[in-house]
């Protein structure tokens, strides 16, 4: 049996109710969907698109197997026929979106779906978990990469990470924007992100003497070693590094790669092991910090000229803590040829199947981003690009060192108050005349319409 | 292949390079490892344990296949008799935990692991991530069946939940923690959860007319049908839900069952529809809420006695957005006998294998919880409970309904000042003599260690 992670009915019922209801009046027209986000959240200038290449997965794979229909079937809600016509459902549409890695604001299209009304709503749910969640980290890790001015970046987030592919997905994600690697081991296999491992306080602990510990693990791997030195006593361990670094390089040719410090305060005991490990004549011993750092503690560390080589980024990154979901939503624009939108909003979204013009200014920042229809013309790069024609990929996929270089250059794009970590004035994204004047017809046309039905049910219609 | 979320290299790569230096000293005594948390998120006066069968599962089919073997030899960190050792590598130790479901505070164990060492330390990464994450969504959710006095609560979370796992672990563990059901259809044949379905605003949009999009619904769920009417204008499509359920209850024998509103105020839109509702002899029809709803709208709304018959929570509960993540830790408690503690931290953990103690009054509320060694006789119950002995599972596992009715029970224990959703102070867990005289003998110990070592060295020791 597939792992449910895999399997079609990883998706909200009401797909599935709608899908029948559809299936019952043989609606099945093309329809234009579009996943945008509303609005950033407050503490976010700007966000990175991620999650395609799982999304293109997902729809390449998709398909109802006997386990999914015979849950249907016993569920008691749906027709034979109805059951009958998934067993050949695919995914048949079109897909265009934003390059992974790409920098974007409110209220513009990430990825657009145009297929068959059915396959399109189907997939509602689990594209958008898949899209939304990458999205929200590489944004929270693109702010840890700026932060950060270079220094490497691990993330070591699996233990609080929301599940399993919370965990591999958010090591993805963060690489994608510019972090070094993982702790993560199966992220290696799965995706060729570099892993990083040292020790836990416990290993520490099994052993009698602290540097008992140490000099196990760095005759283990005697290239490679990162000594955890904050179990007991901060100091007193960086003293007895330094004597072991002289009598393991002496006795054995080894040498220490560097040391981490787990808790307390991380400037002041960094200053203070750098001191003793350059006294000691340990200049080249590096130091790794860690323990409950976000891109604002990053910041203050660069910023402070801390002697620290090296961050581990685990749980505010992987959360996404102060800002743990993003206001997206999967809307649909368009269907039977006619561009449509929801109106009981406080801000509608823009009707119509939309593109991105952005434009530069010569330096390669950010000039502006225009929205407008997609059958515009308008100055500027289109974002959003041909991936899926007819259920079939249309582009190669771009490596992961594509992504990163794609990624960088966004984040080189920004202006320098979009890089802020500080929230700035919200960027302004254009809207194009062409896509105003659609959404006044859009309107008009739907208000004839609700008054159309009103009337035909009795209601006076002034 | 497995999927990667059942491959053992779902773990932090330091846990594979401590056992290979473990390996190289031929460690592998019995350890005792404790998960607990060591601090509750100032917005929350209690926690909920949840995910203890899935760690049970992960413990069960704990083992290295080929896939796993051949990544750790090529990435040419580890020796091959240590790679060798691994094919036979199972969990045979045991288990003492909560009992799902079962609420717990700051500091006291959740889950207690003795076992060979290696084994032990192997596991606490993806233990740590089944275990923090479904008692940090059972923590949210109970706040919500605190909230929602026995109003229909259904998760509505897979599109912002972070990732796959975390969707259908949060649909568990909600329910576990007394919500009704879920959206999410897959959880239906993974863990029997009831799954609710209903429209979404494209259905509507896909139709002309809106009552064109709920005929069609109601006709395909004659007796289950929940409408969707915030669409366009809210209290127009209720008086159009008025007309459309006397023809349909005429004509077809149906009947709609509820209707949804998923925007604006909620209350003051329940509050009309239910009007327009009544006013048209419509009283049997349920209204049902959803949009951004936590504990707090909730609370607000049932206390101020909106008509609302039910409600749809969904990202705020499976991101636990205002705490979106615990402070927990597996810490090594003793090793090979001798109890031992982490000794930098600000607040240090206690030493060695313990229980908690807990007294109810005579009305069954929380009295008293102590926290002692594991081998003391103190009044009250003792909460861990052996679920592991040598590997194998030693008491059958709970059903989900017994665990419902756990959970029910602890939080109706919980003081009225706990199930406040404001915070109140912290509640006291009281610490038994034999507990601080062992944490006194092993700081001692240890620090006769450490000062040996350090003369090791050739430090001077006072």
């Amino acid at each position: 049996m597939k792992h449910y992670s895999e399997r079609v009915l990883l998706t909200d019922l009401y797909e599935m109710t709608m899908l029948q209801a559809y299936f019952s009046r043989r609606m099945n027209d093309i329809a234009v969907f579009e996943f945008f986000v509303r609005q950033l959240p407050a503490s976010r200038n700007f966000l990175m698109a991620a999650g395609l290449a799982q999304v293109l997965d997902y729809l390449h794979t998709l398909s109802f197997d006997e386990d999914d229909l015979r849950w249907l079937r016993e569920s008691g809600q749906f027709d034979a026929a109805f059951i009958d016509s998934l067993k050949d459902l695919r995914f048949t549409g079109d897909v265009d979106a934003l390059p992974e890695g790409t920098v974007f604001f409110a209220d513009t299209p990430v990825l657009r779906i145009t297929a068959p009304l059915r396959e399109a709503q189907l997939i509602e749910s689990r594209l958008m978990n898949l899209l939304h969640f990458q999205t929200l980290i590489a944004s929270k890790a693109a702010r840890c990469v700026i932060a950060a001015q270079g220094k490497q970046l691990v993330d070591f987030g699996l233990r609080r990470a929301h599940g399993a592919e919370a965990a591999v997905l958010s090591a993805r994600a963060a690489y994608l924007a510019g972090f070094d690697g993982t702790a993560t081991a199966v992220a290696a296999p799965l995706f060729e992100i570099p892993v990083f491992g040292t020790m836990a306080h416990s290993f520490v602990q099994a052993h009698d003497y602290e540097t008992d510990a140490f000099a196990n693990f760095a005759q283990t791997f005697p290239h490679n070693a990162t000594l955890l030195i904050d179990t007991f006593d901060t100091e007193a361990a960086a003293q007895q590094v330094v004597r072991l670094a002289q009598w393991l390089g002496e006795e054995d040719n080894i040498h220490i790669k560097a040391v981490r410090i787990d808790s307390g305060d991380l400037e002041q005991a960094a200053r203070r092991v750098r001191q003793i490990l350059d006294a000691g004549g340990c200049q080249e011993i590096g130091i790794f910090v860690s323990g409950n750092l976000d891109e604002n503690s990053l910041q203050s560390l660069v910023d402070n000229r801390a002697p620290i080589d090296g961050f581990g980024v685990g749980t505010h990154m992987n959360t996404s803590n102060d800002a743990p979901f993003l206001d997206c939503a999967y809307k649909l624009v368009a269907y039977a040829g006619q561009p449509c939108r929801k109106r009981s909003e406080n801000k509608m979204p823009w009707p119509g199947a939309k593109q991105i013009f952005r434009q530069l200014d010569a330096h390669g920042s950010l000039h502006s981003d225009t929205l407008g229809m997609a059958q515009e013309q308008l100055a500027g790069q289109a974002l959003l690009t041909p991936v899926v024609r007819d259920g079939q990929q249309c582009v190669a996929s771009p490596s992961m060192v594509q992504m990163r270089r794609h990624a960088q250059a966004g984040l080189a794009s920004l202006t320098p108050a979009l890089r802020m970590l500080t929230p700035v004035p919200v960027y302004p994204v254009k809207i194009s005349e062409g896509l105003c004047a659609l959404a006044q017809q859009v309107d008009a046309h739907q208000q004839g319409l609700a008054q159309a039905d009103r009337a035909r049910w009795g209601f006076n219609v002034e």
